[in-house]
This record gives C-alpha cells, structure tokens and sequence, in this order.
C-alpha cells in the first residue's frame, strides 16, 4: 500500500484535532483510500505543551522549514492562522510543489487569488473545505455537486459566536453585552471578539464562496460588513411580531453585470429554513437554477469537525495521487483562465426591504413628518407599528418598508434623525424574503 | 478541447431533464471541466413525443444497444427505472466498459451488489448521486466529505409524496385519503402510490445510504417498513401536544455487531431539525463521530434537481478521464474487498420509545387493565393523556413510553386490543429523541 506523507504547519487547535484524527481513523483512512496517510512531522514554535494526541512516530518540530522543504512530504496542512507567517509558509510550500491544505479563511479572502496563482504556476492543489461552514461540504459542493448549476443566490450563517450570542438575546432576552459574556464563557467568543461580531468573518467566507459560486476572483474589500453589536432585545421582540428572526446572514446574489456581497445583521422570515438555525450552528441556503433551493447545516466550527473537513481535502488529494492525477477539480471552481473579476454592486445602490425603528417623544405630528420624509425618498412602507410602550418617556415608532433604495433610505434617516422629537439614531435592519418555490 | 460522449437510456421526464440540463449548460460544463460534454444519442421506445428540449445533433433512436456498442460512447445514463430492462442494459453497458450514471434506487437497492462487482469487474464507474435525496448531495457527502467519520446515525425524509401529505394533514387537518388526492392532482403523488406511501422508495434509499455510510453490502430484504396510509389528523394533533412532529423516516444506526435499519412514520421533537422539513422538501440529519450533526435539505425530486444530481456524477466522471483516472473514488465509499455483510437488526428486538393511542369506552378500570398490561411487558410509561374528546362515544388514551423493547410492545398491544373495552386497533408510532449536541 502506497504511503502518502503529510505535514502539519501549527499544532494549535485545529492542528491538534488533524493530528487527532489522523492518528484515530489511522484504519477507516487505509480502508477506504487504499493508502497509508502517514502524519509524518507537525511543527509548532510550541513543542512542549501536552496536546492530548499520542504521536507515535510523528516528529514535532519547531522549525516549519523540516516540513516544507522534506522532499518526503506530499501534503501540507496549515492550521496556523492569520495572514503573515501562514501566508509565507503557504507560499513556499506551493514552491517545493507540496499540495496544501488549509481553513485559513482570512488569508484566502484577503491573498487567496495569489495563492492560487502560485499553485496553478507550481502544478499543486490548494484545497480549503475547513475555510467555511466547518463540517459542511459548501466548498465541494459548489465545486462537484452544483456543476450544472448557475448559482443564483446564497445566504448563510457563517458564524457561530455571532448566531449563539443572537439565540442567546432572542431566546433569553439578555443584552447584547451580557449574551458575548456568555458567548466568552463557553468558549463561543474569543476575548478580543470583533473579528466574530463585527461581521469581518463572515465577510472572509462570504468572498470565498462568492467566487467559487460565480468563477469571480475572490474579492473581500468590496464587501459591505456590518456586526451584530447594535442589535437589541427590543428590535428582535419587534421582529418577531412582523413574524422574523434576526440573523448575521452573508448574502451573495448574482445579477447580470455585478453581484451583491453583503454581511448584516438580516431579518429573516420563519418560512426561511435559516430562522430555524440556532445556538452556535451554521448553515447556508444555496439558491441554484437547477437544484431550486437547498440548504446544508452543520457545526461551523469546533475542532474535530474543522479536523473532519481538512481530512477531507487531505483524502481528495492523496486520491489523486494514487490515481496518478493531481489539479483535477480546479481550485476555485473554473480552471483559472475562466475566473473574472465581476464588481460588486456599490451598498449605495441595493435594493432591498427595511425594518426601521425610531425613538421619538409622545408629540402630535412626528409619525406625519417621519412618513413625510420617507415619502420625499420615494421609500412607502408595508406597516407601522406605533404601540403605547414607552422607554424613557418615548414611544418607538416601528415601520416595515416595501422595496427601497439604500441610498435613499441613508438619506431619510439622516433626515429624520434631526426631527426636535425623534430621539437618538434610528435603527435599520434590511429584510430578506424567502425565495418561495 | 476533448469530447466526451454521453448516449441516454430513457427518454422519460429525468431523461429529458438531464438532455435539457446538458444542452442549457453546454457552455457552463465546458467551462469548468474543461471537455466538450456531447450528448451524441438518447434512446427510447417512444422516439415521437416532443419533449422540448432542442436535440440539435444528438440523435434520438428506439434501440438502446445502438447506444450500448457505439464504441465512442463514454458515459451512459440510464433514466429507465424499473428492474427489468434497466438492469439489462446496465449490465450490457458496464461489460461494454461504459460508465454509468442512474438514478434508479429501486434497481440498486434489489441487485446494487452485483452491479458494483460487475463494474469492478470491467474496472469502470457506477455513480448514482439522483438515486437519494435529490439534488441533496448525499452520495458524495458520504463517500467523499465524510471520510474520516463513523457515521452513527443517520435519520432522512426521503419521499417528498410522503412529506407533503404529512404535511397537509398536520396543516390542514386534511385525512389521509384527502391529502393524496390533493398530492396526486398537483403531481406530487402517482396514480398508483404505493411504492411511495407504503414507505418502499425510502427503504430503497436506506439500503443504498447504509451501505455508503458502513461499508456493508446493500441489504434492502431486511429493512422494516411502514407506510403512511395509517396516520390520522387527530395522532398528529396529539403528537403537537407533546412536542412531537410526525414524519416517514429513514433510520440508520450502527451499533457494534449490527445495523439499524428501518423505515416507519416517526415522531420527532421540534429541536430536530427535521421536524422543520415540509412540504415535498427531503432532508437527511447525519450524526457523525468527527461532525457531529450535519444536515442536507433540499428537493428530493423532480425533473431539474434529478438532472443536476445526474450531471454532477458526469461531471466527477469526465473528470477523472481527461485526468487519465477512473474509479477514483470507490463505488460504495470503500473499495469492494473491505465491504462486508452487517446484519440487520430484527425489528423485534429495536429498543426506542413509543406512543400508543386506545379507544376505550369510558368505563372505570380500563387505564388500569392497559396499565397492568404494559407493566407485566415491562413497558414503562412516561406520560398519559385521558382527555374528554369523545369519538362515538369513545374517548381516546394517549401514551407516551420510557425505552422499551419493540417485541414487548407489540405483545401488549395484542394483550390490550382484547380487552372488552378497547375498541378497535391501538397506534403505535414510534418516538425518534434528537440526539443533543
């Protein structure tokens, strides 16, 4: 039986649970790829710290260079993070024609088209199923299984700290501070937490599906990213009256021209399979000509479920070896001559439905001049809720708008915001409606 | 630019869907795969009948071995269904050294192992991503994505005609018969419905996913199954009271010397993901040792999602010729000498838990006389309900079990319908808990 030699760059969590895996499904691996997949070195700057995984013959190094420049390695596995050292490992192992295999989202989002020029120019595989969704297969299948598909919408829960801390207020009604102590406490939300909250990770899986969806270069700086910090208690109550649930969704829609790449807070209706995706689970709802609707759901992340994703790679990979084959599904979908950069529709020029919440003081007329407003931007509203409960002696005044045009939705809201009895900023929440099939 | 060339067996509704498919994505396949996808011939006996798709020239001819020994023919696609002539024209293609796409899960589940050595045989592919859930990239999530799991359990709706009248009586309070009309009028349903009300299609999908998911041969003979014809408004409505959804379920665990299988309408709580799935929509939860909880959802049927779960296995296959490879992945998930026979759990001796439904006239001492009886079973109870809806003068008793053993179950049942008070036959519908993650 053929022996394949793998390498781990980073011996964090994720590295620990690939080492873990490996070691454990040492005989359903043989058993089904017909090939011995040898974790032969890890390299961490951190060989001392017990990780729980018994290592056998595996070597652990501190120095990355034994594993990228070992002529005996076939494949690499970075699980190192971030975007400087991991980047420069990445790069040089594609150089000594190692196949790498990473779930390093941010440096794909960010590099991700040099990466895969340095692979297509070196004759490897860059494969990354860990980058996104975890455990869920949305890399493979929108490279293999929605072959024959134009991928006309996808929406997704890509996070789970932001879904765990958005369950946490809709369920329990906590504020949003209290449910990210919460989320800190079981290990849902790192200490320094923006990169989750602040949307910013999702908008790095959101740029890598968007060009394996439409054969677009991976295109992270145009994308609109707003967080969940200003969601509150109240505006999910509200929601849920209008019938919705709140929800940090990546949305990514092809249009003839553009596409629209957007990261939000997102009210969704019940009907929309994602309202039923809670705690820490993430899912995306891919909308395809062919297949209609589909969705897949699973853990986003977590150690042993990224492990399982990265060894599905690893397994694509050694198969191609022992079939004598390498580069046989291209990396990001189309073969790299096919990938074009298609722009991004500016936010300015969405159009879409809003949820709009204003704080205003118990005084004749302000409904008329807030609508009055509206009106002048050409934005006409579905439904009001004007409802008795006061905060602070105000009344919130709750409206539901049919489609408008972002530009001009910002403009009323400056507008409205300067009102003598509307207090505070005005909140904005944009809505998605189901597809219905 | 190669071409491969693609001849068609059936000219039926997803034999038309897959031309369609092809013609339409003509230049989408090329795209991506980097070969000309040529649909040279499609065989039917009807070769009159406009199906609307513009043939251009691929020829359409009434003889199917003019396909089967055109030696220029890569792939064939066999959209007969059926076990009769579709099995003999499979086993002509594969000895004729064709690959072969299907989607015909009854065919599979009867005679799949000797299909599968008969393609090993003339060391070709065997691919059948159509053959469950659709477009739902199930096949391949278990070959492929799920490599280094065990897989534990796995629990699906797999009949949208089934889903979309269990979801019309729990909707509408419709009756069974009802319901199918109202299924069989707007397509979802044949004029014959057996093989999908009676739970036999699902059972032929369980016998294909369980070999995936284990590595054991396809055994469809021993699955139990039920149908839906038995449900009732009124079981539904007392499953809502306790939580619980009723659907038809594929089940599929592992246990250490032996498999689950089977197939019965099932009540699960709404933390299941599944209770969600409505209408014709199929879904599979797959619980994984490495994932998790991982589900796929998605349309498990119709002419374009079929199509695109059929081009996506064309797509898999030309790549591995213009990569110079095939059998690159093994045809069920592990190569054919590590597949081994599991046996079948009998029924019997299933453990889970139960609810019962009585009629009793309203006479005192009948709870206990059914209580005694489920006692000496050792048949404990979780929770009753004996409520004053009358129905013909009978009133109903609702049960809701601890874990029991199926033969003690349906011992008692035998015991309780002797009773004088008892009218007619109990229900039994057993109770599926999400496993809590």
């Amino acid at each position: 039986m053929k022996t394949i030699n793998i390498g781990i760059l980073g011996y964090g969590v994720v590295g620990a649970g690939v080492a873990k895996l490996l070691k454990q499904k040492k005989q359903l691996l043989e058993s089904r790829i017909g090939a011995v997949l040898n974790l032969k070195t890890i390299a961490d700057i951190d060989i001392t710290t017990d990780r729980g995984v018994e290592l056998g013959t595996t070597a652990l190094v501190s120095d990355a260079t034994v594993i990228i420049d070992d002529p005996e390695i076939d494949i690499i596995v970075e699980t190192i993070g971030g975007e400087t050292i991991a980047k420069e490992f990445i790069l040089k192992a594609l150089e000594n024609k190692k196949h790498v295999v990473t779930a390093n989202k941010a440096l794909l989002a960010s590099y991700g088209n040099d990466l895969v020029k340095t692979a297509r120019k070196n004759l490897v595989d860059l494969a990354f199923e860990a980058s996104c969704g975890g455990c869920m297969p949305i890399i493979k299948s929108l490279r293999e299984s929605l072959v024959a598909n134009d991928i006309k919408a996808m929406s997704a829960i890509l996070n789970g700290t932001c879904n765990y801390i958005l369950t946490k207020i809709s369920k329990d009604g906590s504020e949003f501070e209290d449910a990210l102590k919460d989320a800190q406490q079981l290990g849902y939300a790192e200490a320094e937490p923006s990169l989750d909250i602040d949307g910013f990770d999702t908008a790095h899986k959101l740029a890598i599906l968007n060009s394996l969806a439409h054969g677009m270069e991976i295109n992270l700086k145009d994308i609109h990213v707003e967080g969940i910090r200003t969601i509150t208690p109240k505006d999910i109550e509200f929601a849920k009256e209008f019938g919705y649930t709140i929800k940090l969704l990546a949305i990514g829609k092809i249009h003839e021209n553009h596409v629209e790449a957007r990261v939000h807070p997102t009210m969704i209706p019940d009907s929309n399979p994602l309202s039923h995706v809670d705690s820490s689970m993430n899912a995306i709802v891919i909308d395809a000509d062919a297949t209609g609707q589909a969705m897949l759901y699973g853990h986003g992340a977590g150690m042993m479920p990224t492990a399982s994703a990265v060894l599905s790679d690893v397994a694509d990979i050694a198969r191609n070896i022992i079939s004598g084959t390498k580069r046989r599904v291209p990396i990001l979908g189309y073969p790299e001559d096919n990938i074009k950069p298609i722009p991004i529709l500016p936010m300015d020029e969405l159009y879409t439905r809003y949820y709009l919440r204003f704080e205003a003081q118990d005084h004749p007329g302000v409904l008329a001049k807030i609508s009055g407003i509206l009106g002048e931007n050409n934005i006409s509203i579905k439904s009001v809720h004007q409802k008795g409960r006061k905060t602070n002696g105000n009344v919130p005044i709750v409206m539901i708008t049919h489609i408008a045009k972002e530009a001009s939705v910002q403009d009323a809201l400056i507008k409205i915001s300067k009102i003598d009895s509307v207090v505070g900023s005005p909140v904005v929440i944009r809505i998605e409606e189901t597809v219905q099939e």
